[in-house]
Order: structure tokens, then C-alpha cells, then sequence
């Protein structure tokens, strides 16, 4: 008998697993349809502030796949078709045509929850004025560059995240005179501990937007029903436009009311094969929790590469294939202009929290030969767990080269490498990529002379 | 009592054991005697490429460290002493002083030999006239650099290897016409595979280096003491310079004449604290076998990377600590002009002439998203063990972003990981710099999937 997989959300958690079940399954044993609520499936969220900054030009540029390909390889796509009701014992969903505003139930075998995340709205008034932005779905990216077309010239970017960061070097790309406003510290606060944020700070500041910390936003204030300005901490920054980006929330509403339980991170708990705690439902991307690999704890990471991996699991799974979802290393890049950060492990604060005790070291090195004319500048900070020298985290801000260099430590963190170990890697070299030490072996290097000196 | 090291070779391997030797015993505890024969001490020899190409303006700008600066460490560096002999039993060595042509003899507790690789000289006529350029010290970069600069204006390069494609480069920099010779098949012909090869050839092509496979070296031809011609299989090319560079071997006929046991890689054989078999006498850097972790045959690798770090382990251990040096991977990076190419592990060549049963992947990639304006080319081979599944070797060719990849392959490849392990670990990802698969991943999934057909 035909079995019938119901897919709600349609991009990477969702689309990645139809596809991989796809590829074990043909149609005439397994029948998978996706409801997707908006009008876009398969698209790059993470390519979104590229779109408004204009260095992607077009839209469909952001799209992997089309309904139609999908279409092509037997997987059923409904646009503009949004879930509004999971009956977990008869397996079947209630599903909204949002167009024709027509509801219809329709039945299960196997159910996959991919409803990602959803932007936060703060709880303060005005956010429903022409101007007000946020960064989630393309539609979202759509009305953002749409402002910035129709002439904005000041813009404020509520929250100091990702999003934030990137959107901010989007709007002054386009030459809005751009603030940044935020109730943290520092920027790529909880991402990053804050003397890396130091340096996107200071980066933002030379490319000409104003960092403002420390401040809460309390009201967007219009007039004829348009932004005027944003009051933050008692202060007024004045602005056509507002893009609030304070971060997003697993979606997991639908989930909850079908008694699907969530775990501690406020994701849908997931086991390691992506199934949830009710039979014949599952879940995958940023609405499902992760196990982190190196605090051992339960995460909710709303990023594309956790949302593939994810995906496909669930898919491998469901496609009668036997994997586990092996965790994650919390490992993210992002870039402000030529200044590359990124990250993997445990922050210094995020292994405090948990209690681990950690050296911590941090160093200039260079991206390429000391004496290299091109070198850029490279900081790394790096901590490992004090007794046993087990690795524990990296971040990297530099310039062209510096970030990606956070896979080989990331590496080494997936496999639990001490920084003893790390230390005789035989990673590559010549001159114009980095000295004759790498610097994730000076980072090693480092550690295991703070572990010596901690112990002795 | 003191004890008394006495160091052969001040580059990599001697001088980084000296350094760690000399931070774990105070000079009241170690005396530390280095004697290099050369005027040069802690020299990038990796850079000299540069050098010659004009991108590294000053020679001194590839010494990392100088005599003074060991001095001040109580390290006693002697330039120009040549080590002519070596007594293990009575552990004395004979040092001749080159310059005024003495010898003496002088005692040591412990010895560690860091002599180094020497040039192959192919037993061809004419090596001696002038023009005729080897590249393997300082002297040998500065001897070219002057020869460029002396109005030269047509060179051959014999060898195709790692430094003969730099030094290709650089001539052509510096408006020489520019012709490899080669008696292999392709460009870095052992280290990469052909096709990996021919990649690099064909953008040593389009920088107007004419590049010619199978043809060995016979004959350098000169008029009144100068070169003319390199005569090739049967086939004569016009120069003002000639490069040999046609490969390197381990200094080793020191060690031998001292009973210092060789391995089947024809370096000197240590044990992994870098002991020869000799009590006493140690061993590290380019005269030294290593074990390869993949392979698990003995290698000689003549690489910096290696060098230092089996130096610092020779320290480490002659300093009164206790650590292996745990072998190597093979992992080299190059580059032409904006093409990288990076291996580690085993090639397809050497995975066959080992035995190991393989499937091997080979794919185009990006080092951006598809859909990213500046996204470069990279072309990535891969291969895994049939039936276990484990990781044996990558090659990375690419535009700029693409090399330093190879170090996340590498640590897995360090760990054992099979690619079944490798397809989930949690990478970095942001349009700027990789799919939301990264090229690693990639490689993963591709080789799984060959691995699943393999067996089916």
C-alpha cells in the first residue's frame, strides 16, 4: 500500500528530507506532499540581507529549487497553503488554502513538523507603521529593498545579531545613514563573547554606522502612518525605516496544540532520528532542538546547514534508512564587509553557564606568512576544559581568509580532540595562506601551555 | 652536571627542538650547540618562490629568527660549521670551520641531526655553467634573483613539481619567458593526480608558460661558460637560466657514515620520539622518516610543517618531556598565480600502489553560494576505503578560498573518520563563503553514495 508523507513547511528541514526520502522511496510506496503557508519554498534566508544590499540581484537568485522540479521528482508542493490543526491520533491535518480561505483535512502516515522559526516582535507600539521591517522570508526581504527603492535615507536597525550586522552593512551599502541600536553589550551578543563583538563594532563604526549598546527599544513613533523615528533607552533615533532583527522563535504553536512535546530550548524535542515524542510525527530545521556535542545540551540553532542536516536525516529515516542525527558544534560565519567572524564550541560565557571550567587564550596571528604582503590581520580566541584539555570552542574575527579556517577547529571539536592533541595536526601551509603554523595550531599551542601553567 | 646538545642544521627542525629544548631546561641544566654550514639560520624556504618573484622584496624578511636573537636565549649558533663526522660511541662530532678551514672535534651528550634535503643533481652535463639555478637556500634564491635581474630573458624550468611550478610563476613575473620541462605526465606529477595536474597546467598555460610532459632533461649546452639551451628528450629549448628542481633527498650520508640506520623511505629511521636507533642521536625536519597515519607506511616529507613540529617534539623530549609525534598526512597546499591546490591524505596513485581498495569522487563546487557574484571555481577528489568507509584522501583545486578547505579534510582524516561520519559535522556556512553544503560535505555525501553503490 501506498503510504502518504505530510511535509508542513517547505524549505530546508521540509524540502531536504522529502528529497532524501524521495531518493529511497519511489512514488508508488511513498506518496509526499508539502504544505508551505507562503509562497516561496527552498530559498536562502541566509542570502536575504545580500538581496537588500544589492549585491544579489535578483530574488529568484536565492531559490535552490522550484515547486515544479519537485514537482519533477514526484514531490507535491501546495503553495499558500498553511496547517492550522495536527490530529495526532486519526493522522490527519487541517489545512488552510489561504487564498481561497478554504479549510480541508487531509491524512498522514508519517508527518514531518519543519516550521522553522519566526522573527521575535517586541512587545512595544508602532510596529504596524509603514517602515517597519524585520528579515525572516523573502517576502520580508522583498518589502525591505522595496523602502530602501522608494528613497528612505536613515535607517535603524533594532537588534545586534547576525541579521542585524548584516542588514545594517546592507542599508549602508545602499548609502542609508544607518544606527544600530541594541539592548546587549556588544554585537553577535550571546553569539560571540563581547571583545569579538568589539571588533564588528568597531568595523561597523568605520564603514560608517552608528552602534548604540544598551538600549532598550521602547516605541517606534510615526506620523500619516509612517515611521518617524525609533525611542530606545530614552532616545530618539530618527528614521524612514526600521528593521527590527532582536532574533526568532521556533514555530512550534501547531506543534504544541497537537500535544507534540518541546524541549528545553523551547524547540520541538526531537530524538536522534529526528522523531518526536508522538508516534508518526517528526520534525526537523529551526523549530526542532539539537543536542550540542560539546556542553551536552539541548539547543534550538536556526541555521540553514542544522536545517539540511536535519532534513535529511528525517528523510533518510523516513525513507526506511537508518541514521542519527549526530548533534551540533553551534558552528556559524558571518561577515561585515571583509571583516570574517565566526565561531564553534562553546563561547567563554556560554562555558560558564554550563559550569565547565575552561583556559581560555587569545592571539593575533596573520592569514597568510608573517612576512606575506597581503597577510590580513586574524584574532582567535580559544578555550579548552581544564583537566582533561579537552577542546572546547573557537571564535575568529579577520579579514579575507581569516573565517572559514574554523572548520579545522570545528573539526576537532566533532571528534573530541584535547588541544594536546590538536597541536601536531598536519595541516597545510605555504606563505600565502598562513605561517608555518596554522593559526588553529597556534590556538593549540596556546591552550596547552594556559593548561600547563593552570595545573602547575 | 651540564649536559651538552649539539644541533646539525639550523633550519626548522634543529632550531625549533633547540627552542623547546632551551624552554624546558635552563642553560644551567642543557647547553644547546647548534652548527650550520650555511650562512643561514630559521629560513622560510617556502617563501624563496617569492623571493625571486619579487613579491617578498627582502631576503632577511624570510628569517624568522637570527643568531643574535637564539644568543640571547642561550642557543650558541655557529654559521659556517660543518659537521664532518660523528662519533657515536665516543659521542664526539668533528666541525670544520668553513671559512678558515679548520676542524675540531667536540663532545655531546645528545645529538640531533637536522641536516636537512639537498637538491637533486641529475647526472646531466652542464650544471655547472652559469645560469644554471637550483632553489634550495638562500643562496640558491638569491643567486636566481640575481641572474633575473641581470637581464635574463628566456628560462627553462626542469621539474614540475611544487617548487617548480612557484618558480615558474615568479620567472614569468619578472617577464622571462618561461618553460617547464618535464619527464612526468603532468605538473606535480606524485603529489596530485594527472587530472588534478592538468588543471594546474592548463593555468600555467594560459600565464604564457609553455609547459612540455615527458621529456627528461639530458643535456644543459652553453657558449663561453654560460647556458644556452636545455636539451630534452631529443628536443632543445633556448634559456639564459635554468632551474633544476626536479626534487629534494634527505641529507642523510652523515648519519649513515656514523652507522645511523636508514628507513625504507631512505631518510634516517626514528621511533615517534624522534630517536634514531643510535643512543644519543636524534633526528627531526627533512633528513627524518615519518609514519604516514593513512597509509601507515614510512614517508619523507620535506616540508616545513613537518619539520617544526618533529623538531618541537625532539625538544619537548631531549628537554625532559614525553611526547610522540603521532606521523603525518601529507597535507601540502601550492598555489599558481589565483589557483590553489591542496591535498592530504592519499592520492588515488598512492592509495592503488598501497593496495587499498578505494571509490573516488571527483565534483565541481563553489567556494561561495551558486548564486554569489564572486564565487569561485573549486574542483574537489575524494576518496574512501571500500567496505570500511574510511577516509583516505582529498584534492582541492580552485580559485582564491578554495585551498585552506583541505585542513577541515585533514582533521578528519586525522581522526579516522569514515565519510559516513564526515556528512553530518557541523561546518560553517554563509553565502559569502560555501554552499549551505560545504565542498567537504559534499565530498562526503558523493563518496557515500559511491561507497552505497559500490557495495550494492
Amino acid at each position: 500500500m501506498v503510504e502518504r508523507l505530510v511535509v508542513i513547511g517547505g524549505d530546508a528541514g521540509g524540502m531536504s528530507a522529502a528529497s532524501e526520502a524521495r531518493r529511497r522511496r519511489p512514488s508508488s510506496d511513498l506518496e509526499i506532499v508539502v504544505y508551505e503557508r507562503g509562497g516561496w519554498i527552498s530559498f536562502s534566508a541566509c542570502g536575504e540581507p545580500y538581496f537588500v544590499g544589492g549585491e544579489v540581484e535578483a530574488l529568484e537568485d536565492l531559490v535552490a529549487r522550484t515547486p515544479e522540479q519537485f514537482a519533477d521528482r514526484d514531490i507535491e508542493v501546495h503553495l499558500f497553503h498553511e496547517v492550522t490543526a495536527i490530529d495526532a491520533v486519526n493522522r490527519t491535518v487541517t489545512v488552510r488554502n489561504v487564498h481561497r480561505d478554504v479549510e480541508f483535512e487531509t491524512p498522514y502516515d508519517d508527518l514531518l513538523i519543519a516550521t522553522g522559526a519566526a522573527a521575535v516582535r517586541p512587545h512595544i507600539p508602532g510596529l504596524d507603521l509603514e517602515g517597519v521591517a524585520f528579515m525572516r522570508t523573502l517576502d520580508d526581504a522583498t518589502a525591505l529593498r522595496a523602502l530602501i527603492e522608494g528613497g528612505a535615507r536613515r535607517a535603524v536597525v533594532v537588534g545586534g545579531g547576525y541579521i542585524g550586522v548584516e542588514v545594517a552593512e546592507a542599508l549602508t551599502r545602499r548609502d542609508l545613514q544607518t544606527t544600530m541600536v541594541t539592548a546587549g553589550e556588544s554585537a553577535l551578543e550571546g553569539a560571540f563573547d563581547p571583545e569579538i563583538g568589539d571588533r564588528v563594532v568597531a568595523r561597523m563604526r568605520e564603514i560608517g554606522i552608528e552602534f548604540r549598546a544598551g538600549l532598550t527599544a521602547e516605541r517606534v513613533e510615526g506620523a500619516s502612518g509612517r515611521v518617524r523615528a525609533v525611542e530606545a533607552g530614552g532616545e530618539r533615533f530618527e528614521a524612514d525605516i526600521v528593521v527590527i532583527a532582536i532574533g526568532a522563535r521556533p514555530t512550534v504553536a501547531l506543534a504544541e496544540a497537537a500535544g507534540v512535546p518541546l524541549g528545553e530550548s523551547g524547540a520541538i524535542a526531537i530524538d536522534d532520528h529526528q522523531r518526536t515524542l508522538i508516534p508518526g510525527i517528526w520534525a526537523a530545521g529551526d523549530c526542532a532542538e539539537s543536542h550540542h556535542r560539546v556542553g551536552g545540551h539541548a539547543v534550538n540553532i536556526q541555521l540553514g546547514t542544522v536545517a539540511n542536516k536535519q532534513g535529511r536525516i528525517a528523510g533518510v529515516n523516513l525513507g526506511g534508512g537508518d541514521e542519527r542525527f549526530p548533534g551540533v558544534l553551534g558552528t556559524a560565519i558571518s561577515r561585515l564587509c571583509d571583516l570574517e567572524v565566526a565561531r564553534t564550541g562553546l563561547t567563554e560565557a556560554e562555558a560558564a553557564d554550563l559550569g565547565i571550567e575552561a583556559v581560555t587564550v587569545a592571539f593575533n596571528s596573520r592569514t597568510a606568512a608573517g612576512y606575506w604582503p597581503e597577510a590580513e590581520r586574524l584574532h582567535m580566541k580559544a578555550l579548552a576544559e581544564v583537566g582533561s584539555g579537552r577542546l572546547l570552542g573557537a571564535q575568529i574575527v579577520g579579514g579575507t581568509g581569516a573565517g572559514k579556517r574554523i572548520d579545522a577547529f570545528a573539526m576537532a571539536l566533532w571528534n573530541g580532540m584535547t588541544a594536546f592533541d590538536l597541536v601536531n595536526v598536519d595541516l597545510s601551509y605555504a606563505p600565502p595562506f598562513s605561517g608555518v603554523w596554522d593559526p588553529v595550531l597556534v590556538a593549540a599551542r596556546e591552550l596547552t601551555d594556559a593548561l600547563e601553567s593552570h595545573t602547575g
